[in-house]
């Protein structure tokens, strides 16, 4: 049987249970009509899955449609702001139901458990492909951004990152770690959890903050670049999972906590006087928060070992078209 | 040489000479930040096209950057927004420069055209796919809705319809115009007008409307659907350009009028005692605006002839998964 891509929408996507009070009309007009809050600012962002980059087209339906919203929420956590709304569109070779009831359900899952309605989209035939917007709201100049970094601020990593970038060095077949070291990185790659209490948190707290997406690295540098400063790592500082633990494979954790990406820890920067604060507040935070290096004034990122010696940067972190 | 996704960002799409001042932070931090008008609803709308469904994937991109943006401020159109924010995500099999070159003039010269500013969107490899977003603002209370039309209305369109679907129809090699005919087509296809100028006249006048993507009758029945009406559409009012006057092939046309895609004008209802402020208005278009049928409480389309007669429905329109 032929199946009506409107059927499809609002089988799949038109029933989540949640209805927020700012959204006048979600998905099935032209539009979604939506009541901004007056006197905060808007954050909108977006990012595009494509199968076999983002994530393996075999992979379990359920987990691409929790990691394509976890991305985007990644993304407004890293700017302190607070998810309202989504969009999803959605290209398709077949309209596989079974693929569909599973993405759906991952998908509004985790919007549930973020209080983000979706309000609209699109699908289309073609190669699976996932587009997802995000929209969402902070107070006025309270965003963080990349570009505010100052020497002499500190530099912490929300969790343990290198996780991800562990999953898919394994899928290479180079490095062999502990069977349950195994699944754990596998659950971190397929199901980030986006930092999004922590980016409320840290807000009119942090200077400039980032998700990593692309590496450790690679995300950091865009802070150091927008910002106009540089800055010194810690290496034997950078926090470890259990499982990074064990692996046993030096180079290859090191590799994964400065150059793998997926990650979607925030990566952020405070001024000194706003440790103690910083500390009281993250005690309470499901996840490690960890001082990993300080910006300084000279360009450039050095990565210094605890005997003071420097590690020579290898790898740049992940580039779709390097 | 490898292309950067961050150069490719930079060099194409962080250009845009047109600044807004209601946005604080564009392309090139975790997502954008803007400012809200107050007291206005915001409009948020989003479509993906994927190559050879949407475009003929040897199309010249500068058409498929213009149309990308254009089916989405017809959206907005079609809810009386007036837009303001866009962003677009693209899937690239290669960093084509040629190509990306040709595609942003297409798109940044639409979006400079209706002040709309490019606040952010993604790169990654993948199948040619395009997902752009729109927003604008709309007064409260003054957006166009599918589910406002009332018995009694009368139905318009703008433009005339069928002309895109002509282009489509004659790709199959089955119908034959002349050439001058066919240019026009094929014009009407690649570069439709997003009808925004009649989209914001028509806002606190018409009661429902819809841009017609999938086939006027697809799309009118949408409206009829929502609000719970059916119609009558008087077939021999159905507006002709010069070049669907001319085809000769009269199934063909009417299939076109009636079931093609593409046309992205505007069909909307409008209540009959509006009728004279409508033409006041409707003069200073630079499209046509003709009056094709009446709402009315029997559910179900009907279309009539001239002479009284009924036509049968064939078709319904286009959808990507029937």
């Amino acid at each position: 049987m032929a199946l009506s891509e409107f059927y499809l929408i609002r089988r799949y996507f038109a029933r989540q249970a949640m209805a927020r009070s700012d959204v006048v009309l979600g998905v099935g007009d032209d539009g979604a009509l939506l009541e901004p809050l007056g006197g905060e600012q808007l954050v909108v962002t977006t990012d595009m899955l494509a199968a076999d980059v983002h994530f393996r087209v075999d992979a379990r339906p359920e987990g691409i449609g929790h990691k394509a919203l976890a991305v985007n929420l990644s993304d407004l956590a890293a700017m302190g702001a607070r998810p309202a709304w989504v969009t999803l569109s959605l290209a398709l070779p077949d309209p596989d139901e079974v693929w569909l009831a599973a993405f759906s359900r991952g998908f509004l899952r985790l919007a549930e458990q973020f209080r983000v309605q979706l309000i609209g989209g699109d699908m289309t035939r073609g190669p699976l492909t996932i587009c997802v917007q995000a929209l969402g709201f902070v107070p006025r100049g309270q965003a963080m951004r990349r570009d505010a970094a100052r020497p002499g601020d500190v530099i912490f990593v929300t969790g343990t990152p290198g996780d991800a970038g562990m999953a898919l060095a394994l899928d290479t077949g180079r490095v062999t770690v502990p069977e349950d070291a195994r699944a754990y990185f596998r659950a971190r790659l397929d199901r980030p959890t986006p930092r999004v209490a922590q980016g409320l948190a840290l807000r009119g707290l942090a200077n400039a903050a980032i998700d990593i997406s692309d590496g450790l690295i690679q995300d950091l540098g865009h802070i150091l670049e927008r910002s106009g400063v540089g800055a010194c790592l810690f290496l034997d500082q950078l926090p470890r999972s259990p499982a990074l633990a064990v692996c046993g494979d030096e180079p290859a954790v090191l590799a994964a906590q400065l150059g793998g990406g997926d990650d979607y820890e925030l990566c952020f920067t405070i001024t000194p006087s706003q440790l103690p604060r910083l500390r009281r507040i993250a005690v309470g935070w499901d996840c490690r928060c960890t001082e990993i290096g300080v910006i300084e004034a000279a360009p450039g990122l050095r990565c210094q070992r605890s005997d003071g010696t420097f590690h020579p940067l290898v790898g740049g972190g992940y580039d779709h078209f390097a």
